[in-house]
């Protein structure tokens, strides 16, 4: 029987080297379907956030799946979507730099944008870009529902911001951005209700109410009102969804190929897999992601270009040249890495996807 | 009485916005003759390893104030500095990757390298693609001295492995690899000069002996037949580098320009830049970076492009709006996130760096 996955490390390596990004496009395609199925059921468009995979082409597979459009993060991120002919973009965070560096002006001169806000000092930042632009710029309010993150802490100074932008002949008021905590969806429910009523007697409603975040399809749909959902993990998954349960091993899309180069002792091992390739985030999680030929090989530490294994536990341990797979425990950081990902379609190698708006800061 | 720095940090976010990587030419260049001084005292020569700034202009600034040439840890590294036109290079690790990809084979036939190797399969590796690339291949031996990474960890396996490159006609042996830890010195020494001894027995000695790292800088010359050092961090500095001594927060040129996007409470604050800026990476020190306008700010969570400030004990808090330079707890893995560094001279922009080396796997 001709071993598929050998063969496959064979080509990554004999054509890219080591370590190497990969995404398996079959588990892409069904994880692109299941969040597509969720949000359907659910009643919610499906908006999801491509700071996980910042690929035009990623993004287009969601599209296609059904998704209304696209969340990013960064100003730079929709800057590079827009050039692939994405058209329906909010950008989930106060954007102060690319306000005052005048990138969201340009952007805004060449399509529609929806972005967010929680104090006034982003308020008036997008006011002067948006007067630049000579366009009404949409504004979402972004609420602190349990996070502690960004977000307005109450309803009332969610309502002041509001005002403020309902006030502003060059802001227009497009909706709300939740993230609840896995546990604060009734909380959540309660500053909607709030918001809702408030929001009314301003003469104003929510056109986009947004809930966000891979662990909460747990919740998707509690929150009453909601219109639509943005996740960006479970395009790929990783060990912090298969811990938590939303994922299994076998839905985690993406693997680095690495090398073991190195020996020292018996439970000694080096990969060619450092900080400046799965990240030090550990995501909470015991040691940085998960070896699938290993899954009792620990790696216990990073240098900048080696994983260090400790392989007490490890019966069957790997020898200097062998390749092993390693998810990570947060894949949204690791793919942040890299310029591009290697796909893998049916275990043979089908196309060199461009990380695209990798590096886009602002 | 005109703020320069208040000047500065407009014209970085209204040309660049934030999150932005600021590096001052003027502490560059200190640095920089202060490595090299310290080199030549010890009567070593230097030869930094550009892991830190993975820039080919800043290759060339140390190689201009004396370095003998660079070391890399990276075959791509390599690549992009031997485009720039440097020639004696260095590579400080194991490269199975590159050397089973062929970009090995393909590099030495443009420029000789220095490779290093701790096992036979590497060498075995190298080998082959010297015979692919038609010359011979100066490959050194890196040896374990403390830092239970990769290396050869007994003279005898060491002198074992010199015998096989001495053995195999497509690879010549060059030299010895060193990386004490700081307590690891005199252990290094014996172990130096038994391979002295074994090497000669062999008909062989090493034309290179090199010793690295920044923080050993403290120990420098310690280790009798070393014939150069490697340092990385000390171009730019770190709170690592504070922290151990070698370095004042002046001496740090390489900061993260941030804004402060949000304010939730009394004592919350959001920045502009996350693990995706700044790095999970702690550096073994507390929080995540120090804060030059706000020391007593504390940077103690990201989420991905935001990071969360405890204000509690800081008596003048910033304002959302307010820009704030970050100094990283690990230069090199921030510097490693980012496609240009924006470089200041005499307090204003002078220039734009690529950190061009950024991304090179293999």
């Amino acid at each position: 029987m001709v071993d598929r996955m050998a063969a496959l490390k064979n080509s990554i390596i004999e054509t890219f080297g080591t370590p190497c990004p990969v995404i398996d496009l079959d588990v892409v395609d069904r994880n692109i379907e299941r969040a597509q199925n969720l949000c359907d059921a659910a009643g919610l468009a499906n908006r999801p956030h491509i700071k996980t995979h910042k690929s035009p082409l990623l993004a287009h597979m969601q599209i296609d799946a059904g998704a209304v459009g696209i969340t990013c993060q960064k100003l730079g991120e929709a800057e590079v979507m827009a050039d692939a002919g994405i058209s329906d973009i909010v950008i989930a965070t106060n954007l102060l730099g690319a306000a005052r560096s005048g990138q969201l002006a340009a952007l805004q001169n060449r399509l529609p944008l929806k972005v967010c806000a929680d104090n006034p000092v982003s308020l008036a930042a997008y006011a002067r870009a948006a007067e630049d632009a000579g366009l009404v710029l949409d504004v979402m309010i972004e609420c602190e529902t349990g996070q502690l993150r960004a977000g307005v802490e109450t309803p009332a100074d969610a309502l002041t911001l509001a005002r403020a932008i309902k006030d502003d002949p060059w802001l227009n008021f497009a909706g709300l951005l939740y993230y609840p905590s896995l546990d604060g969806w009734p909380r959540t429910q309660d500053f909607h209700d709030e918001m809702v009523a408030g929001l009314a007697s301003l003469g104003l409603s929510a056109a986009i109410v947004s809930t966000g975040g891979t662990p909460n399809f747990e919740h998707l749909g509690e929150l009453k009102g909601a219109t639509e959902h943005r996740a960006g993990t479970c395009i790929f998954n990783d060990m912090m969804m298969v811990e938590n349960g939303f994922a299994s091993l076998e839905d985690c899309a993406f693997q680095i190929f690495t090398s073991v180069v190195s020996r020292g002792g018996e439970n000694r091992g080096i990969l060619d897999a450092g900080s400046k390739t799965l990240t030090s985030d550990t995501g909470g999680l015991e040691g940085f992601g998960h070896i699938v030929e290993h899954p009792n090989a620990r790696i216990h530490k990073f240098a900048e270009e080696h994983g260090f294994l400790d392989l007490t536990n490890c019966n069957d341990k790997p020898g200097v040249g062998e390749i092993v797979r390693v998810i990570p425990n947060h894949v949204c950081v690791a793919v942040n890495m890299v310029d591009q990902l290697v796909a893998v379609r049916s275990g043979e190698i089908a196309q060199v996807i461009p990380v695209a708006a990798r590096g886009r800061l602002v």
